[in-house]
């Protein structure tokens, strides 16, 4: 961990500020942006271990997690993705940046749209999953967190030294 | 992701409550307590992938981390664990789960004496990482998901479907 120098300083007691968890969430898609340059072009569609998806295939349910997630948890609006099957990643690693940093702007537009008392309100996230909208959030964050993880173990395995964990603007 | 029963509401708006954080900890906690519950007992301590530790070996990274962070951020004395080096686990996973069962009680005990003050404050974790508090605690739970999913592709690779990754208190 590096000293923190994005997270704004609240003016009153709270255990997290909306610009911070915000922060902590680009920090956390930043760290994964990075892992997916890194990876090599051709095993990103295709290597996979014990079954499990393809990291292409893990990115594109992040990606419609995030941008569908961020203009749910602002507008109430969760219509968009199916969360039972996500759409098949474009054919490249850069046509797929081009959708995560997209979301990075979808994310940084609606974020701040959040009210404090909508973090606190039940809510269906995608019309599935009722939880607290601080919950959903997490969990968002954590699914990310987790699929990258899976990653990079697949980077080990592949002999591709993945970017440290530690390394996220904070 | 299922109904929130155990986290309580709060009295005015805050994104997430102290409370509400040691639910979502606690909740993870217990869904690597899973993990480490299904993993075959001799692969917990041999299974490696890519050259990367054993479960076993996370796991004690991620007790020494809990218990003396717990007790770091209420009290600021982060004396305890030597994190460039954590010990060896104990021989058996009943072993291992007992100190991770003490690390609950510690977290349960200790974590309601963080003041909400305090989550602002910068201080270095184990005298090495400074951050503010609220990020440390992000770090210590992001870093078990992290080693958690690590687990998760061994689990897959020897042929052991892990628990759901959304089956947690929360």
């Amino acid at each position: 961990m590096e000293t923190n120098q994005k997270s704004a300083p609240t003016e009153e007691a709270v255990l997290i500020s909306p610009i911070q968890m915000l922060t902590h969430w680009q920090g956390h898609r930043s760290l994964t942006r990075r892992a997916i340059e890194i990876f090599p072009e051709k095993e990103f569609y295709e290597f996979s271990i014990g079954g499990m998806r393809p990291f292409a295939q893990l990115c594109m349910e992040l990606i419609d997690i995030a941008g569908a997630g961020v203009r749910g948890m602002a507008t109430g609006d969760w219509s968009g993705p199916d969360m039972n099957g996500h759409p098949a990643p474009p054919a490249t690693k850069a046509g797929l940046l081009a959708l995560w940093d997209a979301d990075t702007e979808e994310i940084n537009k609606f974020f701040p749209l959040i009210t404090l008392e909508r973090f606190q309100e039940h809510e269906a996230a995608f019309g599935m999953y009722e939880a607290p909208i601080y919950s959903s959030l997490l969990y968002f964050i954590d699914n990310e967190i987790h699929h990258r993880a899976q990653a990079y173990v697949y980077l080990r395995a592949l002999g591709v030294e993945p970017p440290a964990f530690w390394e996220r603007p904070r």
